[in-house]
């Protein structure tokens, strides 16, 4: 159960200083357009989940809203700013970057912002890494390419060596985007900046192509990710009926969450199967995948699997799953194995086969975001902005239920974001597909 | 204020007959994947906006959730299902028909379902429509074409007609898509039902190419809609910038509401202005915003302006504004009448100018679902195939703070959903900009 | 007929100067490489056009063909250069810009190259626009967008101001791309530096979004044009099938030829008629137009119309033909004039009717080119540049029968490239949509 | 030299029967429309490769035009038609179907025809595949998806089986849509036809994604398949730029031939090295191309290599190449080869690297046509379609410098296209790139 203390939010003092909140609105205007400062949003709206009702509404759990304060922590005409890039690709990276550095600059007047380049190692001296000026002028198209200007690594850094050079440079805000180990490294910062004492706020923005970030709606980006991946999908389907025996694999993103492989695959009815983390799967015996496959195959003469790279783990023999540069779980290969398999397994029992294997992860990370992905990037690095400005920090800004909100840290990286086994997106794919509820 | 009457839900009586809810769930995972017959979901979830504080949390106005009930009112294999979509395109409607059918026949076994032409014409005999028999085989490839298969029409027609023809096909449920028009009919015809107390279930889904339905999340189509949107201002961006003094000027859809004009813009940063009806502009004067333009266009030798179709309507002069067979109040031309007033000013003022001038909005209603809105109308369509099959009526289903809930008509239709002068999106759209708070 | 005085070009003197050809290459691979100087290809190769049997094969009218030569008429090191482009927006117009100056650059090392605005008034000081130096890192990424960097505007300018421009500049080669109307202001260019004794190479790329110029294969972004042309009338399409007596009308671009209406209703099997303007309709009368679209919508409920702009233009009433600021004939409105006469005659035949117009013109024009085209116009520039550095003038570089040829500028503008009524392009247009071979 | 003798073309008898062209064409027309009987095409229209000028000119080599003819061989009331597609897929196979049926039904009235499914296989009983009846109703949309509705296989099949086939369904002409293995499966069957004293005509439409096929202009499929392989490729540059010592590798389509990877390369300059079966490279050494790209990676960061399939093979070491069922050489596989060898090289130079190997072919081929493929296809077809019913035999159409042309299969499988690798074609490529032009 999340609580109180979950959602408690860390501010770095008091705001006392007026935001120069766009001097072209009036007073009046500029208080209707603020957040009211003891505001709060409810951390659950259905009464089944909430439970408790004899307690006092503004006793139950509730987030803190983002957006723009009438009071201001830094002073914008002395603030430096430094933005992080760090982990795999995902839409809408150069996006953020740009909203960060206009709503800075245009909104605010910050004059000295800059970017660190190749995740954490662009703060380490020894990788040589110069930083970027990030100017309205040298992010103004950034958002018509994927990929991130700033270039981005895995790994973690010392947050010793990070702080001395947020000290060199006199940086008091700064900004990472990166997946959940990004952000555990920006919390081994935070309590690196405390413990020297200083006034620096860490703000972040979450990026998960996975979409198995926590409590929030969902990830910048995925919408593009999924979108490029039914193509993928309908292309193995061509494929597929145009061969005898024909299947088409196609190994999507998820490595700990099936979003990616559910949602493309509601929006174009293509496949037969979806394998994901979250739903166990017996590959042999009489109820398994590989005899539900044949029997497809013989039927109808073709079939479309699609598989998130972290389902199936369990088959993937005899390969010690190690961890990558940023710590996370490596994945032994479920495309490659389930393509040997079904080829051995059809070929097993005289079934001509054509299988035809997809591996279109680096193709749907590095496409730009789509223009809902564009928007939302926008306002997602304003809400970001505000929530620096005013002093916050150890926090991520995101859109749950609809609302910017801040959520701590230590709450977004304690859980991950499943599809529910028995919830109406799963249920929908098992429709959408034929597929049984279980093999095995 | 919204209050508990307001979110009452109808029913047509008590749930008594099992669920066919895929047998292959077992009994256990059924109850589970249902939805909580009693639960609640508060109308609103942010404690300066609820207000009530002293109020227990389950007297809070609250919604009935969306989603498959363990007991349901309609007997599948007795069920007779009726389908029509009303008004202007709109991408996703085949989506929309394509869910129902196939949640109908697959999830709950209906057999028989129909489709009516032409909109609510499509009941009356004098059109001389026939209706079109629906089957999973004629649906399944629906949702890679834009429009809808059904035809489409304006107007409200007789409910009595309209009753008459449900009672001789013996039609249960009847699901009518469409806009605010296209549900106040469906009122009417749930009066006529139960003045002859027949058991005939009506669920709206709503359809609004411009994001107006209050109380909802982004309406389906909405996302494709204003992708499609930014390309005419990017469109009008190049043909600005190749042209001395030019000016592109691209009318949007948005007769009340300005929502799609603000997303596409944000969402490419093309636009120097957008007029949108939400926030009323003077044309003329010094602080006008033709003379406003004429200093862009000099300064920097061209502009790009979003407008609208429902913006500015105060200064379509001479045209008396009537209404559409939808009952809809038709709009004198603003984007005409700015072309013509920005060509006349800048000629007044010596400046020379080319006026390329955008007017998409067939080209954007007609083109297919994007993936996500495409999964978006499947996911609405269960929803409302549960809603009906479990006897509610005179409700729309809509996606509210991410959550599928059921929303009484009379509370649909009660007010639209505005872009708030004062709130993020619209703050947001005049940074991006750099257009004035207001002209004049 | 053309004969060997039409195709003889025009130089400015012999070729002195070694090639600079990638001095990667050995001097052996440079001559295979270059152009046999001597070469020509025959004007016509099909035996029923030559006609002239008894003729000895080298005296049968023949072009010359582009390419590098091993000598060349300017010395890199001291020559400059000038682009300018004229008149409406066609897609690839950047992709041209930089190849010129990419194998300015980098193939003959060429150092000083400037852009003229505006198109011809880019040279008049009243107008007062600025050169821009075009340098490989200014177009590096020009052809991501569409229209010109240029900018550019239509009309005639003062040869003898034009010249002047030149001499002030100190320029030797100037690279023009237009239309017939800006090759025929080259041509007066031409004959004012011949005037004044210059030595000054002046080199059209022809650019015509019609694909009207004659002599020549497709010219550059009419593929593009064309795949863009049926993305409206599939809308149109869309829209004619959802409304009752739905009518999806299109007008494209075609002043004199129709290709763009015919290629794009070949791709994409939407429309029921095609007008062009090299085959006159009658609207009246029994066997009219208006007549069979009215039985078309009776029986099958809608229909889809293609028109070119310059189609039936005696139906234009009342409107007297200008002519436009580049000297093109204006042309009265046909799509807005069917648009009224195809309203009134199904109203007045009771027919109901839902009429949709498409006027999709700029939105075309404006994207950048596909990736056909941009290949195409990269390999265009280089064979301009080849040209012009060879001291070739007065002349165009164009692929006819895929070889880039020189094509002397009198010859290309003295007629124009239309659709044969009784070739097998117009024959194809007929079976697709089925329409009468003559209307009247 | 191509001479007289491997140009002539085979017909089944003299044409008797008067052509249905399209009645609506008066006789006038019909003559006009028509192609000249005895009209030849030149060869070839160079003079420096023609040579011969002494030679009058009608006996020069020259192609029989293709289009309809007055008199035609079949009368369509009794023909019977198959057609078959063979190979891998290629954009555009489902509107060459489309094309034949349409014009075989609507242009010349045939009733019967039939499509042999999954290739050659087709007609052999014991693979037990059904033929499918091709009517207007069923190939009217199948342009809407790739693949091939027919489906496909690769491999002969015995001749006379097939022969025995053809008669057991009474066809007189069969339509084959493949490769040169295909087509030399064709001439087999041709001659099983002869041998029996059969009147079979039998139509080849070639399909190569590689465009290696001689004598003609683009194969069908190219530039679809063209444009979708610079998404690759831009994928790898945005790939390579984001990580440090980022290199994108990227294997296209190009067995013998590097057409795809150029024309691509050309069309978004993305590329630093393009590798093609036509230009040997060395590996190692100093100036071999690891070296290079080492050095390029260090100055630059990151690089983008291309490279076809059929590139290098003589580093694929202990692999023997065999055949596949085609008859097509099987080939090492270069990519995963390169993949291995760059992160080798870069390791042990302690150079930081991020490989990203990109493998797009299936999503390349299994796309539907662009709109120009679509026109073209369209077309095409109408010429084989003219071809058969003139009892053209042995042929294949195709379009030579923009002409629709009948060629001797014999010579269509001579020999292959290739890059020139002193053409223009690739002193483009090497200009694009900056790569040396040998490595070695």
């Amino acid at each position: 159960m999340v609580d109180h203390a979950d959602l408690a939010v860390r501010t770095l003092g008091p705001c006392r200083i007026d935001s120069p909140l766009a001097p072209r609105l009036g007073a009046r205007e500029t208080t209707q357009h603020s957040v009211v400062e003891e505001d709060r949003i409810l951390f659950d709206d259905t009464i089944s989940m909430i439970g408790q009702r004899g307690v006092p509404l503004d006793q139950l759990p509730s987030l803190e809203p983002g957006g723009p304060r009438k009071k201001i922590y830094f002073d914008p005409a002395k603030t430096r700013v430094g933005i992080v890039t760090c982990g795999g690709l995902c839409p809408g990276l150069n996006d953020v970057i740009r909203g960060l550095v206009l709503e800075l600059s245009r909104h605010y007047g910050v004059r000295r912002i800059v970017g660190f380049r190749n995740g954490y190692r662009g703060f380490i001296p020894e990788f040589g890494e110069d930083v970027l000026d990030l100017t309205p002028e040298v992010v103004m198209h950034i958002d018509d390419e994927g990929g991130t200007i700033l270039g981005t690594s895995r790994g973690k850094q010392d947050p010793e060596a990070i702080v001395d050079a947020l000290e060199r440079l006199n940086i008091n805000i700064l900004f990472v985007i990166g997946g959940d180990g990004t952000i555990r490294g920006a919390m081994d910062v935070v309590s690196e900046v405390e413990e020297r004492g200083l006034k620096v706020a860490v703000v972040g923005i979450p990026k998960t192509i996975d979409n198995d970030i926590p409590y929030i709606d969902q990830s910048f980006g995925f919408q593009t990710a999924m979108s490029e991946a039914t193509k993928s999908i309908h292309a193995a389907s061509v494929e597929a009926r145009s061969a005898p025996g024909g299947v088409g694999l196609v190994k999507l993103m998820g490595r700990h969450s099936g979003f990616i492989a559910c949602y493309s695959t509601l929006a174009k009815d293509d496949a037969d199967y979806v394998l994901i983390p979250e739903v166990p799967f017996a590959l042999g015996g009489e109820h398994g995948f590989l005899e539900n496959l044949r029997h497809r195959v013989e039927e109808r003469g073709h079939a479309v699997v699609v598989v998130a790279e972290g389902a199936g783990q369990e088959h993937v023999e005899g390969e010690e799953p190690g961890r990558d540069a940023s710590g996370n779980v490596r994945f032994g290969d479920i495309g490659r194995l389930l393509r040997r398999k079904i080829v051995e397994h059809l070929d097993a029992h005289g079934v001509e086969n054509n299988v035809r294997y997809f591996d279109p992860s680096y193709a749907i990370r590095s496409v730009p975001a789509n223009p809902y992905d564009s928007a939302y990037c926008l306002r997602l690095a304003h809400a970001a902005v505000h929530a620096a400005m005013a002093g916050r920090t150890e926090v991520i800004v995101a859109r749950r239920r609809r609302r910017f909100v801040h959520i701590p840290m230590a709450l977004a990286v304690s859980r991950r974001n499943h599809v529910d086994p028995l919830g109406d997106l799963w249920m929908s794919v098992l429709e959408a597909t034929g597929q049984p509820v279980r093999f095995g």
